[in-house]
């Protein structure tokens, strides 16, 4: 783990915790070409970034992005801002050849999507794209498990991601409920991560069909006096044909009264099915057709064990491991292709196509109709 | 109890049966103003007729349904045909003057079910749709919860209906396959039941938009040499608006590989939220946001105390009841009705309003555009 | 079906009342080699006794169940009332040729049933112990999987049985809670069944060694004014080490707030492990180490399907069915062997060698030293 | 966070990986006094140490405990190593002015527990012990529910610990099979765990009384070839009555097929009850008897809120947390004690209470009876 790696981290709140947490333990747990450096991280707040670098360690501070992107000591740049930055962000990054990771939603829409793929593609940096679920070792097994025609061929994937700290009307408005700063509500928030997950365990869209709903559509202002509209959906539905020929379900809501952090999916294929909650994320459903007959039923595999993705590097069977943990796994595989310069996956490629099934259902839920997703 | 109600049941199989159990069972844990007498069976197989009345106890057997409708003798028909038939006797049997009872789904389409809406009425008898699942203790729970408000302004209605005996692609050909006999696959017989209960827990639809398919469209004849074609759906699935402004969210599918009976519902409002499957139909889950802070969770109710509706007919806390009382809880409602010439619920128009929205999902799934739904 | 065998019932109240639901039911669901009649009834209070006989279709009735066994029209005697009398009961009805069933405890002590079991083998009836839970179609699998190997050697078999009706201090004093009619109370009541579980799944009791307790000392009399003395445990626990070198935790308390009916096996083994829970009693959940590694783990089987024990004779997959229906699985099989004169199993050889581990629990408990159980 | 606490932390194995994230992740997630500094590994496999001390940033390495000890530049020692080491290491660091950090079990007996405590109450320095799930925050939770009566007076607490790394035969012999360098297997790594939760939950042991068992007696030598006697338990169970009155059960094995880091706690209490798993450590279940009539149920608490305790330093609801954050959670505590010379729990008196519990139920093992807990 010679060569350094310098990383910039544009964002300093939610998302910039957890990314530093995973700069921070990646090299613990994992043996990489190179050791990830925390190098500069950007906020505009100056105050809040001074805490924020100590408690995680960059060692220099940016309050304007296009600074980090001047530095010549910046190898890789985190974007880690509200969703219309992405694409700004982006594509001054890779113009000046750095590496990208990028948080979800890639963009606002697709076009801006394309540009940043084609923009990064151009400049030949490493793009990566924040699907952390991905990296949830249950979901790695369920991938691993799919491949090996464990469920054979999919009829249905059904996914639900249910959060409910908007149910509150008095809960005030913030950038996320601001169409200009996130583009979208629940739909590009939680409905992106569902979908790349589908796309990633079943493959690519047909088309879709949703609607979308503010339930709640005034809620006070943060400065404590007033009230705001919200321009972005408190919840986004809508029903999916895969290329494949299975069909989708698909709900994302702020609304979920009792739902905390609960990302469902449920598969069912011509030999098996998968379930899984992202609320017990160190559990895997799995029911196997190839069972004795009158022993057959859905098993709770507690994937904890070294023979699951990820776990040899963590701690011995039934010690469970956390949400955060899938940062630092989807981190490791960014260090090891952006010192090396090898291409890995989720990347901006995997952003656009999720960009283009969320735009979709935008679009159908404005006109009532069916909208393919075509290719890139 | 001294009157008698005289039942004719026409159909002999698997509601038959299940039917037949409720009309043995009913009095000994109810009260009733009647006694329901098991007095004709009718099914077009002699001899499985003359063991199945044997078995139940049906003092009287007709291989022809007509007969059974001129009989003198009957008081009330139980119509546990396959669904094209529903609404040739119902009609037939309205206009002797007989009280109705008809298994789900109504009828072929709405037309048939309004014809045999108004017939009912116009003959002025007592009519029943067969909605047993309103009459599962956690369910009549969760009616009861959401009229005192517990859960407040419903946001969303997720209801999915899982089984999976089509998976295997060598189950043969069914009348459950055929459009003539039965109109539609999983959508009639399984949506049925989850729209009808959306009705009973939300209220009325604004309309729906969804999709339907058959992923095995060949299967083996039963006689056992060469296949057939399914013309009805495996799989039905649907977003949907309520008057009431929540959104919904419908699944039916026998191609669920590992979900035998499961049907779930997730209900989110402003207040609360009330979660529900058939497979532990003991159970209610119940989220209310005016528990304590710090805890609230979750809390499984097992509906088994005497407080719980029906229960005080059972046994003690914790001594669970099975499927087949959601049917001794329904017949103890319509020998109520019957007897005493009172209309109870669910009743036609009840399955009029189903069968509309089943009849609005096939033409969205027809045209790719969402349907409304017009009062009858 | 054409030889009757004409049934008399000693109790009317809650074993009363599930042993006649199964007597009305069994024949519609069995094919047995004779008809069960409910033939005599008998209660000490006149008033219940008459609608309880009319209510469960019971043809005559008796006050004194002496009178009940001399009459020559009865062919077995149900021995559903407290425990104090069953000894009473059973050596008369011996003595008088009648085939017998009896409740658990089967005794107030191990000499009286020792009694009652030498009595009916002398008189060379039929006699049966109801210990039901044996016949819960997911316990049948238990059995069948543990003599098929599933599980291998037996380690561990730890069962719980809790309930909680006893936690509220005003819950008046009933029989259950005077030594003198219940010989214990929690552990008489309760423990008997978890420890006719073990030796039906696991083999003999070597040793044991318990605690008991009452914890709430003095409660309400139910006519209303003054308290009594609880003179029969609120629970009993213990420790066993069975002949196979298996080990034991046992705990039954009525004190186990929240549970109602809660009796949770534990069974782990050198192949795999079996866990039940009697509150979700269509579900066994099942571990097998021969499964795939990296895809191990705890699977719930919805003991559903016709390829369960008893289930053949119910619903499709998914269709559940609820407690009283062990009753009606134990009495086929008892109506099968009364009526051809063939012993069946659980018998009073069972409730005898139960009660020996009961009884050295007590002494256990009095003690504080293990006691070993011989054979009897 | 201006002033140093140097540590030196014996052992680097399981705990000691444990231990060292915990010190590196300690100060990013709680404000702490004083800011801990990886200082010493110990351990006596250099090269093994080597890595471990690069991997986790320990500046200085050493082989031999005793120059540990001697350290001047060493404030507190983390003693990480087999249980037989425990004592000699602790009586000289304790001598050397050190604060102390034990893993549990304590000691190798009551007696070197009690030498321990005594040192270091004597040398003054602070003391703590690793009972880490006393820092899971739905135990934490329950503590305080406890504390503020939510469920009474305590009736039950039922414990298990199962794991199952032991069954499988050809697992070698490792030290923890050995009677001198573990003391026991099960009973002291395990038990230990449930017996102190016990006392921090319910309160001081009276009397209790055990069985022990090694069911496999004979294992593999990790030389390969060769077998090896295995001198401590697998498994280890026990009855228990504490001072308040309380009944207790207690399982602690290795042979619990399918469990792999399965703690559950059952508390019944007069008010309420509180069940845990450590499986699902996010998740704490209670009942609660002041609910509503009709509407009671176990609630699961999904313990993840800024309301609940540790969780405002980590991430939002919903996110969950891993086993290894209980060390940081405990290690907080630590450097807040050790760095200003306060005392802070569970320290070594409660170390030495465990203890005497645990020499206790051997005792009862050989014994066979009831063996008391007096005051130490």
């Amino acid at each position: 783990m010679d060569t350094p790696l310098h990383i910039a981290i544009v964002g300093t709140r939610f998302m910039g915790r957890a990314h530093s947490n995973a700069y921070c333990q990646v090299g613990r747990y994992f043996d990489l070409p190179a050791e990830p450096i925390r190098h500069v991280a950007c906020g505009r707040d100056a105050e809040h970034l001074a805490a924020f670098a100590q408690r995680f360690g960059w060692e220099h501070t940016e309050t304007d992005w296009r600074t980090v992107v001047d530095r010549d000591d910046v190898d890789l740049i985190d974007i880690s801002t509200p969703n219309a930055t992405h694409a700004p962000i982006a594509l001054e990054a890779a113009r000046a050849g750095k590496h990208l990771l990028c948080e979800k939603p890639m963009a606002m829409n697709a076009d801006e999507a394309r540009r940043m793929y084609e923009a990064a593609e151009e400049a030949g940096v490493v793009h990566m794209m924040i699907f952390n679920y991905r990296f949830v070792p249950a979901l790695a097994l369920a991938r691993r498990m799919i491949e090996a025609g464990k469920i054979g061929r999919v009829f249905h994937f059904n996914a639900v991601y249910y959060q409910d700290w908007l149910v509150d009307p008095s809960f005030p408005i913030v950038w996320r409920h601001d169409a200009d700063a996130a583009g979208t509500g629940a739909h590009g928030d939680m409905n992106a991560h569902i979908v790349d997950l589908a796309r990633h365990l079943v493959g690519e869209f047909e088309a879709v069909n949703g609607v979308q709903e503010t339930f709640i559509k005034e809620r006070p202002l943060a400065s404590g006096s007033g009230t705001g509209t919200v321009s972005t959906d408190d919840a986004t539905s809508f029903l999916a044909r895969f290329r494949n020929g299975a069909h989708g379900s698909f709900i994302a809501t702020r609304l979920a009264t009792g739902r905390k952090n609960y990302l469902r999916l449920e598969i069912f294929g011509s030999e098996g099915a998968l379930v899984f909650n992202l609320e017990r994320l160190n559990e895997l459903a799995y029911f196997s057709r190839s069972d004795e007959a009158g022993a057959q039923g859905f098993r709770t595999i507690l994937v904890t064990e070294s023979a699951h993705p990820y776990i040899d590097r963590w701690w011995p069977p039934g010690h469970i491991i956390g949400w955060e943990h899938t940062f630092i796994h989807q981190i490791s595989r960014l260090v090891e292709g952006a010192s090396q310069g090898k291409q890995v996956v989720p990347d901006f490629y995997d952003g656009l196509r999720c960009q283009q099934v969320l735009d979709a259902v935008v679009e159908s839920a404005d006109t009532g109709e069916w909208i393919s997703i075509a290719d890139p």
